[in-house]
């Protein structure tokens, strides 16, 4: 089984090497990125994306934004990180992870005593142990979350919460990939998640590089397939969880889980411990991005609507907790009642 | 008001002059069916659609596949209605009006005793009965279903039963049609209504035509959009609806239902009483076509999935009676409990 490496050092160490996800499915097409603005683009044009992802990308473009000089002082340092973070963090608001991963940066700046090359290292160290703790957290949702998938389960995925996804394995595909070591036979569904189309684009992209059967359906055939009786999970990622256990995940989401509780499915959400955000009590608080219009009218290159015709794109919506049959993180299995007001303990 | 009209004879009466509806909403552009080949493959690849407008025009499509030969004796020419009709009723097989209009044909055909010119009269009246009839059923739908809509209503459908679904001024859309002549500020939200996206391309193109506000969402927004309050009326046309009420619509329809009643708001569906079917107990038996996955991997005219990946991808789905509040027809307003199995009495 081959997964993809979405993010990682160059092999110079000096860029932030990622898959360009625009790219996909045509091309497998790598990118690097050497500079805030660098950063901040692919994060704004989804060349990075998925939550975990986009955190690591932020942590990462911290450091290279820093420049290699040994000499400067460690208040020269410190402001450009805080510039370079301010930056950064209004790329994209609704994914909790990016502003944890920034606020980590800024907290270990702040507590570096050193200047140059040793302020710029400590950092490097940082942002390292935040890709390795993605890829460890990846894989141990996926070792919780497979015991969620039955053999010869038919699973239903929105968006894309995989390897492309995150520094790992994934989230909600984590636990369709370890299902899947474990000899597990598995079938996706895969909600091909308009505008963007990460579902069809991404997530049968990267299924099928690995070998596991994929089955794409656009978005409104999600709940009759379900009606069908033709899927055993849902299973999807997250871009925030409320204290209160709503989340809020890419748009359409919501819709997959009324189908999912009206007959009878369960529906689970698989994020690392970094998405649950006790500082925000509901999801009504949680800020939803509204991307541009032309996503939807000028869907993949040629133009799908009238020019001038008015456009509601909200990239997310918002699940409550009601309609969540349980969590999976890298602390475990967490099931109703939901309280993550102080984080995962 | 300037409401598109999708279907006609053409100015020399000897074809079916249709708007092309792959075209919209780059290009205007009307075409000439001349044969039963033209008619099929404007149907089957939906150059004409909507379940109204193909009854009309597999009706009128048999008039220009008999040819203008006088001589022609009565028993050749029933035959060649018969061959046409079965080549024209096998390219759609859900919306229950193709069937019947062509029944409706085959029988008017069949009672008659004329030959040549006389035979192809006759059929010519008939077609025409059912182009009219069917602009009247349209304008008595939007009759009854614009006391179904509030001033300053926010009306969201799904997929396009408007003016380029029908001979007439639609069905759902009539609703918003006469509504809005009668002076009542309405706002459309259209479902973009992939794989085709006749929600975009078509009702945004035609409502925008005739100056009614309307706004482009995808499918996977319009759960959250109800949620957010945002929609006081969901409308949508229908392609059959069986005895006991449960209705066969574009897929999609069903999730659109379903979140509409999650959060109370009413669900209407509008059609012609040609589009009740007796003859189909439940939901169950609507046959439902499938259609080519490139619809879905090659979006428009990008590739969005992998080449190779498989897709399901169903044209309708059915949604159950119970989650429609009422439906709307030329007959009047038909609310709960539901029986057709005598049609529309």
């Amino acid at each position: 089984m081959e997964i993809v490496e979405s993010i990682r050092w160059s092999a110079a160490g000096d860029a932030v090497d990622i898959i360009d996800q625009r790219e996909l499915p045509a091309r497998e097409m790598r990118r690097e990125l050497r500079s805030v603005d660098d950063v901040c683009d692919a994060i704004s044009t989804l060349a990075v994306r998925g939550a975990p992802a986009i955190g690591v990308a932020g942590a990462m473009g911290l450091v290279v934004a820093l420049g290699a000089d040994g000499e400067t002082s460690r208040d020269v340092l410190l402001s450009r990180c805080r510039l370079a973070a301010a930056h950064i963090r209004a790329t994209r608001p609704t994914a909790v992870n990016l502003g944890w991963a920034l606020d980590r940066m800024i907290g270990v700046a702040e507590q570096t005593r050193e200047s140059g090359e040793g302020f710029a290292a400590r950092l490097r160290r940082e942002a390292t142990d935040i890709l390795i703790e993605d890829r460890a957290m990846c894989r141990a949702i996926g070792e919780y979350a497979a015991d969620l998938i039955p053999d010869n389960g038919r699973v239903l995925t929105h968006c894309n919460a995989g390897a492309l996804a995150t520094a790992g394995i994934g989230t909600a595909l984590a636990a369709i990939y370890v299902a899947y070591e474990r000899g597990k036979h598995v079938h996706v569904f895969a909600d091909e998640t308009r505008p963007l189309l990460q579902g069809s684009r991404l997530t049968a992209w990267e299924l099928s590089r690995a070998g596991i059967p994929v089955t794409v359906l656009v978005d409104g055939a999600a709940a009759s397939l379900i009606a069908r009786g033709q899927v055993d999970v849902c299973i999807v990622g997250a871009d925030r969880i409320a204290a209160n256990g709503d989340v809020a995940n890419k748009v359409g989401t919501y819709g997959v889980a009324i189908a999912a509780r009206r007959h009878g499915i369960p529906f689970y959400v698989a994020a690392p411990s970094t998405t649950f955000d006790p500082n925000t009590p509901h999801g009504a608080e949680i800020p939803i991005e509204h991307r541009s219009a032309d996503e939807v009218r000028a869907g993949s290159g040629s133009r799908s609507a009238p020019l001038d015709v008015e456009v509601y794109n909200p990239a997310f919506d918002v699940t409550p907790a009601e309609l969540i049959t349980a969590f999976v993180s890298d602390r475990g299995i967490h099931r109703p009642p939901y309280d993550f007001t102080h984080g995962l303990e």
